[in-house]
C-alpha cells in the first residue's frame, strides 16, 4: 500500500510547561521520492518516549533542540517500499529516528536516522521499539554497565510499571538482585509483582509512600535506576547505601515544568555515601545496540522477560499519546501504529 | 618532654548552623598509661577540615557522629613518648586519627587510629598531614582516579585556595589541563595564580563572578573538583561538558547550615551531559596512602607543587580554628599546633 500523501508532524511552537494543541500541527505534504543512495520509509509505529518532551524543550541538551517547522524527531520502525541504495532493501525493515511522519527517507543527505534490521530477525515490529529496541537496550545497558547490582542488593527503579522501568526490574532480577519498583497506580503494582516479578511495589500517590519504600528496602538502597526525578528521587537519594550507584536514566517528572522544579535536597548523601551517578543516553551506546538485542532475545523467548505494549491508532494522534506519558496513563511501552504492516508488506 | 595533664577538647553540644562556644569544652585529665599492645603519642599538630563539623552534625555520614562528651575526632601527627606496643617505636611519628588532645593512645583496643610513619620519612610534621598527608591525597586521588583531566581539558576547582584545593589544581595542571580556581578573595586569587600557577582565579565575592567564571572556561568545564556545594556547585553543573566528571569531595558551603539548603536546580545537566559523580572520601583509599604520598614528595621536591600552611598556635584555640575553614581566613592548609617537636622529640 502506497498513499499518495505524506502526513506530518510538525512542531509549531514550543511547549511552555504542558503540551496543549498549539505545540503541534498536522501537515500533508507529497510522498518524496528517493534519490541516488536513498530509500523510502513507510512507517509502521513510532515510540513514544519521554524524551520526546526534551527535544522540543529550548534548553541545550544531549541533541539539538528541535526546529520550529521541522517534523518532529521521534524513533519507529519502517518497511521500505522504494530503494536507490544498496544499504536498504525493498520489503527490508528499518529501525532508527524516522520521525513522526507517514514516510521518511533514509540514506545520503537525508536527516533521518535508520539502521536496517537484520532479515534474520523475525519478530512483530513493536517488539523492534520496544522490548528489543531502544527501550530495552536502555534497560539493558543502564543495569548491566552502570547500575550492576549484584546478588542479595536492592535495586529501586522509578517509573517501573513504563517502557524501560518494567524491563530494568526484570533485568536486576536476572542478576539476583531484589527489585523494588514505585509506581503511579495500585494496577501497575500489582502487574509489576504479579506478572513481571518485582519483589515489592509501591503507589507514590499513596500518602505513606515513602514509609512503605523504607518498608521495602530494610536494607537500604543498592542501585537507584532513575526514570522519574524529582521528590521521588531525592527520597531514594535519602536511603542509599554506601557505594551504591544511580543510574540517571530519566527525570520524567520534571520535563514539563515551566520553571526549573527544585533540586534534590538530599543531594549531600552522594556524598557521605560514596555514591557513583552516570548520566546516562542510551545513544552513546549505538555500536553496541546488537549485543543487547541478542541477550533480551533470549531472554524473552526464554520467559525471563515479559513486556507489555500500549498502543494508540493512527499518526494524527502522536501528540495526544505523547500526553499520557505525563499522565502515566500508559502501562509499558508506548506506541503509535502508523500504519498495517501486511498491508505494506504485501505491496512492498 | 612530657606534662602531667593530659587536656582534651571534648564535644559538648550539637551546633545548630555556626559553631560557637557552647560546642566544646576543654577538660583536664591524667595522661593516660600505655597498656600491653598500646603506645602513648604526643601530639604535635592537629589537621583542621571541613569534615570535622561534618562529624559533629547529628546526620548520617561515613563515620558515626562524635558523642556527646566524646574527645573530638580529628587527624593529627605525633610522636610516641612511651610504648608496650612492638608496632609503635618510642620516638617514632604516628599520623592518623588521634583525636583533640595532647596525649593519644594508640594500639590494641584504643579509639584512636594511628599508623607509623616510615622512618626514611624526613619532613617537617605539618607536611605528614597537609601536602604529604590527608590533604595532599585526597587531592592526588580525585584528580588521578575519579576526575582523569586529559591535556588541555578545563578543571574547575572550587574552595580552590584551600588545603585540598590548592594542591588539585596543581595536580591537574602537572596533567596538562587548564586549572580553575574558585576563591573567596582577590588575594587568594593572585596567590593561585601567581604563585601555584592556576591558568585564572574568580573571586566568588565579586558581582559578576558567574560571568568572569564562563570568561574563564570558554571551551565549557571538564571536570568539576567539588569542595563547595550550594550555588557555586550549581553554577558550574550548568556549564559541564558532555561526559563531564564531578569529584565530589567536599560541600563546605552546606555544612553550617541549620536547615537542608536547596539542592542543585542544574541537577538535570548532569543527565543531558552524560556526567559521571563520584562521591568520594579518602577514607576509602587508607590503603594506598604511601603511593599517592610518594608521588607528592616528588612532586614538592621537583618544586611542581607548591603549599601554605596556617598554623593556629595552641590545642586551646582548635575551636576556634575550626570557624576560620567557614569563614574563609586560612589560605592552605589549617593545622593547629599542639607541641614543639624539638622539645619532644629530645626527650622521646
Amino acid at each position: 500500500m502506497r498513499d499518495d500523501v505524506n502526513r506530518t508532524i510538525k512542531l509549531r511552537s514550543r511547549p511552555v510547561g504542558e503540551i496543549d494543541d498549539s505545540v503541534f500541527e498536522l501537515s500533508e505534504e507529497e510522498v518524496p521520492e528517493p534519490g541516488e543512495g536513498q530509500a523510502l520509509v513507510r512507517n509502521l509505529c513510532l515510540s513514544l518516549d519521554p524524551t520526546n518532551r526534551v527535544w522540543i524543550s529550548d534548553t541545550p541538551s544531549y541533541l539539538p533542540p528541535v526546529g520550529i517547522g521541522d517534523v518532529m524527531r521521534g524513533l519507529g520502525v519502517g518497511r521500505v517500499v522504494s530503494s536507490k541504495s544498496d544499504d536498504y532493501a525493498e520489503g527490508s525493515l528499518v529501525s532508527g529516528l524516522l520521525g513522526w511522519q507517514d514516510y521518511a527517507l533514509v540514506g545520503e543527505g537525508t536527516s533521518a536516522v535508520g539502521t536496517p534490521v537484520p532479515s534474520d530477525i523475525e519478530v512483530p515490529v513493536e517488539m523492534l521499539v520496544g522490548v528489543l529496541g531502544i527501550t530495552g537496550i536502555t534497560a539493558y545497558y543502564g543495569i548491566e554497565e552502570i547500575g550492576q547490582p549484584q546478588e542479595g542488593e536492592t535495586v529501586v527503579i522509578s517509573a517501573a510499571a513504563g517502557a524501560v522501568g518494567s524491563i530494568a526490574g526484570q533485568l536486576a532480577k536476572i542478576r539476583g538482585a531484589r527489585a523494588v519498583g514505585i509506581v503511579g497506580s495500585d494496577e501497575k503494582a500489582e502487574w509489576i509483582t504479579g506478572e513481571l516479578g518485582f519483589n515489592a511495589a509501591v503507589n507514590r500517590r499513596s500518602p505513606d509512600w515513602r514509609e512503605q519504600l523504607a518498608a521495602a528496602c530494610p536494607g537500604g538502597i543498592d542501585v537507584d535506576f532513575e526514570n522519574a526525578g524529582g521528590e521521588i528521587m531525592d527520597t531514594v537519594f535519602g536511603m542509599l547505601n554506601f557505594h551504591a550507584r544511580v543510574v540517571l536514566c530519566g527525570l520524567i517528572s520534571q520535563y514539563n515544568a515551566d520553571t526549573p522544579p527544585p533540586g534534590p535536597v538530599n543531594f549531600p548523601a552522594l556524598l557521605s555515601n560514596r555514591v557513583t551517578l552516570q548520566g546516562f543516553i542510551i545513544l552513546d551506546y549505538f555500536d553496541r545496540f546488537p549485543e543487547a538485542t541478542a541477550k533480551l532475545a533470549q531472554w524473552v523467548a526464554e520467559g525471563r522477560i515479559k513486556y507489555r505494549d500500549t498502543t494508540v491508532e493512527g499518526l494524527e494522534n502522536a501528540p495526544s499519546a505523547l500526553r499520557m506519558l505525563f499522565d502515566g496513563e500508559n502501562v509499558g511501552k508506548l506506541l503509535v501504529k502508523v500504519a498495517d504492516d501486511a498491508a505494506v508488506g504485501a505491496a512492498g
